[in-house]
């Protein structure tokens, strides 16, 4: 049985025309009017050959335009793949030819990147000159089992793989997210992260299925997000660690209003600095922990333990479970171990990888790749990225960990933390850190021989003007390694 | 693919276990306390004999005892049967052995009137002297297309047929809800509707899915409910029309608090008199529709939409689709005929009556038997079940019509119309009148032929002490029709 459910913008549209769906710039746009530009979007594409089941690779800004172009492709029965803007002609052109994409619709400055592809300028399609309109081409139903995205893994480790996320994928996260986060009829969600990663494309999701407004942002700048939670009905916003910091010192004495309900922060461990620093500001950050393969968020921290267990990113929501493994075996609570998720989020697979994802998955198991370990209370923390792990002296090294005290000190205003080779100890930790004012480096070495255990004390120190980030401001620490490989070995 | 969820009450008392899960009288209950005292439970009823798949019917009053053996029975896997204690032995009996329901579950007073059957008397289990809990007599998980619980029809048309009811439909419904109503951490929903029926259980299954507290009524009382209204924090009530009506006039001149958020009001059109006396109080009426098949409700009107589609029961929830059927076309807005539901919360069939299914299920459409129309904008107006359609000289009459309007009248305090046998037009209506102050038959005659057509002014008048309604207050108009067998012929 693959269960059907109704074409999402279509039946919102139907049910709460009137209500905000996007609010971008001074253009305010409800769920009637974007389901009628859609339709007329999916009529052009529909002259431009772009047919069902076909792969159809999305370039673009986040925009208006571009939401609208996520919701024709998939109205038409097509699989959007999501790329990465950030990413360089030959990157691009790898996950092209590995997705068989059929089209390129990207923005006209990203078109001379995919030059030997089948493009659509979206600037070219003039929608609202379009008189025709035919609402046959648009699925009447979404199927549970059908692909709906393909985005392609970060790259933090290996090879990027394009993940398969299905409508039944989006729809269970979306579901599991109210039923932690809760859902109020004015609730807005403010969208400033890519809609290429998962982490915009679920916010997008979640507007049309909850009949909310997304407050979308092309990028990241701290002060507009603060001004939009201060003045645009912000109720709920998504952020990785070094925007909420941004967000916090811009914010400086204000005080956001008591409607904003929600800072959702993923993509890595929040430091106990910042908890701390929202806790006094009256911030409610609700720590996260997802991955493009679980469509979003699987475990999040509830609203009565956000205070109670900092540092940790939470209990799995509703339809998901976690458990803790090492050499086959299921780990005792506070048993390190690397992190299996199951639940109807998680991925079918991995696009044309049948051996990769049967690894990957088994019995409906994601293996994540990432360490952490579960409390006796049944919370997760996430200690790190196993690729990322450092072992010094056969002792696990968790660069977060050490980032997080890093950032402790007064004049640190980011760090990061990979392993290099040591002839001693196999691994030593290696820091780099950006500075807010000029401090030596013994005396951050005396502030972490403080506060860490010997081992875990970074013995070599690196000073650089910002740290390599994806496009969700993950730290890629591949990119630390690449900035030292002429210093000293480093492990890959 | 049998889509898997988690065995909802031990998820839920995993992610929340110190929330409030049931508050009844002076006991309140966790969502950790009730799983405990489930599993014990579970482990005393496989003592007893029971395993999964059979059919254990439960025959009791609204309880936290009763809540508790609804969870234990569907922990084992086994299918609760749900008997109406108002039910008399011989249509028990009917049930029984239609179901082929293994044990009866019951408390002692209904014991009798199931003697011939293996029962089980809940007040007999000592569920706390238990000292072995057999943990591993708990299913793990629930599948979407598997039986939970069975229903009988209410029985206000034909023989009651056991209406299947998957936890695919009781999920599928509780997160439709919740899509349209929203969802607060702080959420309480006051029960004092059966449990038995489907608008008591569905709230059961809500607030473990959403985990929000239950505050449990062993039945309606107007002032009780008000009571809990203003001092335990409810902020969901879920009524049939006649209830709220007591409840308003108990009210007198206060006001629910602010907090209160939602009068979820089912089981027939809501009379404008009422909508407009809410609307002065500042009561949230959200009118509904639904019924046993389809899980509860499947149609709701909208916050937004509430004080302008006055006499509707809204659109249909966001994983719900209707349409309007006569003579095998689909109507055209505002054009009367009868009501189809399609949707994930439809029964998966009536028990061992294939035939029935298959007349009342087609490519996944429920036939309601309901009359009703849609206008222009999508919402729905549900004018009367077809059973009670009255069809005078060619002309259809619905009795909800000609109820709303008696009400209005002054002295009138409740009112029942029927169909009854007419020479010359072939039936008329016949009313049946509660009065708060004496009248003449001929005043209300005038006043009827006043706001309604010529052949909808009821013929015949009846003056009653009370109605006819089933445990859901539901009015029962084949009993009218007994009423007055003997004076006149009665359409059947």
């Amino acid at each position: 049985m693959n269960q059907e459910m109704p074409n999402l913008l279509k039946q919102r549209a139907e049910l709460t025309p009137k209500r905000l769906a996007i609010k971008a710039n001074n253009e305010e746009v409800t769920f009637e009017q974007l389901y009628k530009r859609v339709q007329q979007r999916a009529t052009i594409l529909s002259k431009h050959g772009i047919r069902e089941n076909q792969h159809i690779a999305i370039l673009m800004r986040n925009s208006v335009e571009m939401i609208e172009t996520i919701h024709a492709v998939i109205a038409l029965g097509a699989v959007a793949v999501m790329l990465n803007v950030r990413l360089s002609e030959q990157e691009l052109a790898w996950q092209i030819d590995d997705v068989e994409a059929e089209y390129i619709i990207c923005n006209r400055e990203f078109q001379k990147n995919v030059k030997v592809y089948k493009t659509i300028v979206c600037e070219d399609l003039f929608i609202h000159h379009v008189e025709e309109i035919l609402p046959s081409l648009s699925q009447v139903s979404f199927y549970h089992d059908k692909v709906a995205t393909i985005m392609y893994t970060s790259g933090t480790t290996g090879n990027p793989k394009g993940v398969m996320q299905t409508y039944g994928n989006h729809w269970s996260s979306a579901i599991s997210s109210a039923l932690n986060l809760g859902l109020q009829v004015n609730d807005r969600w403010l969208l400033s992260v890519p809609l290429f990663h998962i982490s915009g494309l679920s916010i997008l999701m979640r507007s049309v299925i909850y009949g909310i407004g997304v407050v979308l942002h092309e990028r990241f700048d701290a002060a507009k997000m603060n001004q939009a939670i201060m003045r645009d009905g912000v109720t709920i916003v998504s952020v990785v660690t070094t925007m909420l910091k941004q967000m916090i010192e811009q914010l400086e004495k204000e005080r956001y209003p008591e409607s904003f309900r929600c800072m959702l922060v993923g993509g890595g461990p929040v430091p106990e600095k910042y908890l701390l620093e929202c806790q006094e500001k009256g911030i409610p950050v609700y720590q996260s922990y997802g991955m493009t393969e679980t469509a979003s968020q699987v475990v999040t921290l509830t609203p009565e333990d956000s205070l109670v267990k900092i540092g940790s990113a939470g209990k799995p929501l509703f339809l998901n479970q976690i458990k803790i493994m090492k050499n086959g075996q299921e780990c005792q609570p506070n048993e390190e171990g690397e992190i299996f998720v199951k639940g109807p989020t998680i991925t079918k697979g991995y696009w044309k990888k049948e051996e990769a994802t049967n690894k990957a998955i088994k019995n409906g198991w994601l293996q994540t790749g990432d360490q952490g370990y579960v409390d006796e209370d049944g919370f997760l923390y996430v200690l790190d990225r196993r690729s990322d792990l450092i072992i010094s002296g056969g002792e696990n090294v968790y660069p977060a960990q050490i980032e997080s005290v890093l950032l402790t000190h007064p004049n640190i205003s980011d760090a990061g933390v990979i392993g290099v080779k040591d002839e001693k100890w196999g691994q030593s930790p290696h820091a780099f850190v950006v500075l807010k004012e000029s401090v030596e480096i013994d005396e951050i070495r005396a502030f972490c021989q403080e506060k860490l255990a010997a081992y875990k004390v970074p013995k070599y120190y690196t000073i650089v003007d910002e740290l390599p980030r994806n496009a969700s401001n993950k730290l890629l620490r591949r990119k630390l390694k690449d900035l030292i490989k002429d210093n000293h070995d480093v492990e890959n």
